[in-house]
Parts: structure tokens; C-alpha cells; sequence
């Protein structure tokens, strides 16, 4: 098991419905020390990989995103869930249906921000059904900016979110992949990677 | 003029209605660097003052308050937005306003994550009208532990949300303060600090 293989382990609570819930060290109260390592491990699984940006989406995304980008020397633009009267103009637009909130919304990110020239490292803490992804890649490509890679901390792999990405072709690194967790037992098991 | 004050002054726009756009570096797109030095000098401006937990609120906090947590090495607790089914039971509540997006949210924070003995440091990018801060004080009483300062990246000077709060002595530290913008000749003005 790798580092947050084993704080998941130590510190996740699996609840009925296949929740997971990590609010304790990764997105609610946030340990920024683990942060540090994904930021390090990140770094390691993309080396070689030019990134000059790093892109993430509201709210839990953009703690882990900023401490990332440190490893990458790298600004980071998240994705805002909902129309600011501070964003104007061109914006580009994603409709994402959250699996947690069971809602959907619009992301936007102001066209300032993405440009073609971009070589973008998506980040976010969790992949389960992959809609924010597809949102967060569907807004780098309306940007004709490219996709370098994808760094997720916690893939729910009995989903099919990580999955598709990866049969379409992308460099997707998850931390941890649960392949299946028990609300009765509380036991969680990892796919070995 | 500061760092900030000066990136402010290059980067910053003023817009009608008191509205200042920093969202190129502050507040959409982050520039991690700058939010190192943000946590240089927080940390010197709290030197000699016991902090065990950051307190932010999305969105917009988080990335500061992570990048900030790095210097004084203690966790990030964000209040969060809307009530998310994957909070449960027990959650310290407080009314927040917003000037940005004129609508009021419910904040919300786990009880599991603020105790009774947490200093709190309380972190967020702007300050204007004071409603996010007032809530997040309010959520730390609560949970009966302390504020043990309040840093600021931007404050904005003319509204009464930094007064009221030094009024109360609390230890604000607010990096740049805005007395005074002109949307038609983009001029910004800062308080000598």
C-alpha cells in the first residue's frame, strides 16, 4: 500500500450507498502535509511531462490542486460552479452532474485563463463517474489547449469514470483506486497498481 | 507598496460598482508563488502566536489557505457552502452574505473538525463587507475554541467589515487594504500599513 492507500485505509469511513468518506484529511479538513507527498508523487508520475498549468474545479479540487502545483512551479485555474457577476464575457462552459450532490452545474472557466498554447495537468480528489473530468477536459479542448495529464487522489475504479478516460487515451494517475469498500465490514480494497 | 499591493496595482482591475478583479492571479487563476510569499508574511505578521488549524471557506479561500497552512504546518478546515449529503448530523451553521454573487449561503462546518481547544487561524482572500469573516467567527464560538488572528489577503478599506472586526480586538492582518478605487481611471489607492 502506498501513503494514502494507508491514510484511506487508517482514516476513511465507507457508507452504505458506496460513499467514502475521506472529510477528515482530504476535503473538508484537509492535511496539507499529505497534500505535500501527493504533490511529490505527482511530480514523479509525470515526469518528462512539459505541464505550464494546472487545472481543478470547486470546492475540494482546489486545496489539493495549489499544493500540487508547488511541485510543478505551475499557476493553477479552478473551474467555478456557478455564474459570478465578477466573471464576465467569454467564458467557457461544462454542464457536470455531481455523484455527492445529486445536482447538476454548469463549470465555467473565463477564457483569459486557457489559452492554446496551454499544456494542462488536470487535478482533482476524486474520479467516480468522471463527469467533473469530462467537464474539465470538454473546457480544455473548447480552449484548443491540450490535456497533458490527469492526477486524481482517490478513483472509485467500480465506477466507470477512470475507465473511459483511460480507454480514450489519456495519461490518468490515481493515487488510490478502491475496486470495492463494504459498509458492513468497513473493510476497502485497493487495486494494486 | 507591498508585494501584493504591488501585483494588485499591476494586475488588478476596477470596475464599476466597487468591484476589484484580481481573478488572474488571486481568485480564479492562483498564482501559487505569490501565495507563498502571502504565507511568508502571514506567518511573520502571526510570529510568536499559537496556531494549530487554518479556517477558510470555499471557494475561493481554499487555494490561499492551503498554500498559507505550508508555513505554520497545520491542517485546512473549509466551511462549506451547501449542505452536501455526505455531511451528516452534527455541523456548526452560520449565515453568510455575499457581496460578489448577492445571495445568502449557508456555511457549514463538520463539528468533528473544530474543538474546544483549536487555535484558529481564520484565512480568506477578501474582505469587504465582513459577512464571511462574522460567520466564521461565529462557527469557531460555537465550537467554544479560539480566534487567534484573521489573515487577509485583500481588504477592502471602505466598506466597514475590517473596522467592525478590529473593533471587536481581533488580530486582523489584512496584506493589501483598498481605501479607494476609480473605476474610470483604474486608480487604487492603498492604506499606509
Amino acid at each position: 500500500m502506498n501513503f494514502l492507500e494507508e491514510r484511506i485505509t487508517k482514516d476513511g469511513i465507507v457508507k452504505e450507498g458506496n460513499v467514502l468518506k475521506v472529510d477528515s484529511f482530504l476535503n473538508h479538513q484537509m492535511d496539507i502535509r499529505l497534500f505535500d507527498q501527493i504533490g511529490e508523487e505527482f511530480k514523479k508520475r509525470f515526469e518528462g511531462t512539459e505541464i505550464n498549468k494546472i487545472l481543478t474545479i470547486e470546492a475540494s479540487g482546489i486545496g489539493i490542486a495549489c499544493v500540487v502545483a508547488r511541485h510543478f512551479d505551475v499557476p493553477v485555474v479552478f473551474a467555478k460552479k456557478s455564474k459570478s457577476i465578477n466573471i464576465e464575457g467569454d467564458v467557457y462552459v461544462a454542464e457536470v452532474e455531481s455523484f455527492t450532490h445529486k445536482c447538476k452545474n454548469q463549470v465555467i472557466v473565463s477564457k483569459k485563463f486557457i489559452n492554446p498554447e496551454d499544456k494542462i495537468l488536470i487535478i482533482d480528489d476524486f474520479l467516480a463517474n468522471g463527469c467533473a473530468l469530462q467537464g474539465l477536459i470538454s473546457i480544455v479542448k473548447s480552449a484548443g489547449a491540450s490535456v497533458e495529464g490527469i492526477g486524481i487522489a482517490v478513483e472509485k475504479g467500480f465506477q466507470t469514470g477512470g475507465q473511459v478516460i483511460r480507454n480514450l487515451g489519456y495519461h490518468l494517475e490515481s493515487l488510490a483506486i478502491v475496486d470495492s469498500m463494504d459498509a458492513a465490514t468497513g473493510e476497502i480494497k485497493f487495486r494494486e497498481q
